[in-house]
């Protein structure tokens, strides 16, 4: 009775735009609402606190349009927040750790595993924690990258810059034997091509944006809960700042015209 | 609190196994109780209400174990009785049908898909079903392989009388703009190889057994029931005739020593 409710994805900015595009293009019949907290991005160095509490605070405003589902699109946040959300509503929430964990340990051969993210993802070891729950013997490599998500949310996605700076923060994980990186941040399918340069043949890309969109559809499923008939969904996108320059990479990244809503908190939260 | 309960796994035969080798692998934690009906096998030219019957008699057989999930790790079995079962017990169902149509449509980048399977899955329509609620525009070519699974439960799994029925089966396909092929049949990973040589590369493999084993994690932990702790699981294998030839197939698939336990049924179904 409630599959025509919509989807509600939230992120610290334009990242989780990559699970949206994946959502659209393994559920279309799926509506989707979008939160980018553009105004306060980026989350990777701020307290767990205080993204629990911008989390908190942006669920509090998606919860309204009655989602069927909660997306927590934003590594940091999921790290941060997810089982805080998890005890405040009902609705199943869904975090994007967990399912390029899964994916990962599904793919490696040699059993070692890198993982990218922002400082607080890395400095949470969230990753670790869930790979290690699902297979005790994995070997897990992380490395903070402070500085790839202020380069996608300038759109700077392809060039020589974003090469030098993908080349030194990560350059180094060559010399281990990972056959599986962990794009542990939705923000970094945006540079998959630059870091699969980096990165060289041989080793398997996760990115937790894909990986997610797969267990939203697994889980909806499950729970039979998965949107139905021919109607096209009319997603809503918003954003608490910078809405031309979120408009405008959300159009180019999803290959089709948005509607945006820009938001105005009514006590600003910037800190 | 259930966390230490088994995961309940079936099949006609000895193709559930190549689920149970991706749960091993993907679940290390996880103890599984598996049934192999090979005094019945194969269930692909059976009627779907005799499918149905065997299916709930299995099932019957291993809810006495407690299992926390049950799993119809048979395609066959999937198309005739999943909603069947479903709606009899009050744990978790999973089939191997939507895992794989999920799969395909997060792989495909043509939209067109290929599905072989045992007659009884082809006839059902099943995956064209799985694959156009999810995606309304994939393009779906079936194909049924009815002497794949006799090959396989003889244990004949690379010879040239294989390839030969391989190639006579299924090579046609490589006439149609296929990008991604389901194997929809858990027997048929023990032929991967042969059939990658068929198809040629360019072809994505999906196996339902890897993916049945991915969504099996993510419905356990959604449902926080994955198991925890340190403990080497001691799993369970049961099997309705055979028992020489399943264990042999068995432990050279798993390449461990497995402790099979042979089941007469009270009353012989063999029809």
């Amino acid at each position: 009775m409630f599959v025509q409710q919509p989807i509600a994805i939230l992120d610290s900015g334009v990242g989780g735009l990559t699970v949206v595009k994946e959502v659209m293009r393994q559920l279309p019949r799926e509506k989707i609402i979008y939160f980018g907290d553009t105004a306060r991005t980026p989350y990777g160095p701020r307290s767990s606190e205080e993204v629990v509490k911008f989390t908190r605070e942006i669920v509090d405003y998606l919860i309204q349009f009655r989602p069927k589902m909660m997306v927590i699109a934003c590594n940091t946040a999921t790290a941060a927040a997810l089982d805080d959300i998890r005890s405040r509503i009902v609705i199943p929430v869904v975090g994007v750790i967990n399912p390029g964990a899964r994916a990962a340990i599904g793919r490696t051969v040699t059993g070692c595993v890198g993982v990218i993210g922002t400082e607080g993802t890395i400095k949470s070891g969230a990753y670790e924690q869930a790979l290690c729950e699902l297979s005790p013997h994995v070997q897990v490599i992380s490395e903070a990258c402070p500085k790839f998500v202020p380069l996608v949310e300038k759109g700077n996605f392809r060039s020589a810059e974003t090469y030098e700076t993908v080349r030194l923060s990560i350059g180094h994980l060559r010399s281990h034997p990972i056959d599986t990186l962990i794009l542990g941040c939705t923000h970094y399918p945006f540079l998959i091509e630059t870091i699969s340069e980096v990165m060289g043949q041989g080793v398997n890309l996760i990115s937790s944006a894909d990986e997610t969109a797969r267990e939203i559809s697994t889980i909806l499923h499950d729970k039979r809960k998965l949107a139905r008939g021919d109607q096209e969904p009319i997603h809503q996108f918003f954003c608490s700042g910078q809405p031309l320059l979120f408009k405008s990479i959300a159009q180019q990244w999803l290959g089709e015209q948005i509607e945006l809503t820009p938001v105005v908190w009514q006590v600003p939260h910037i800190s």
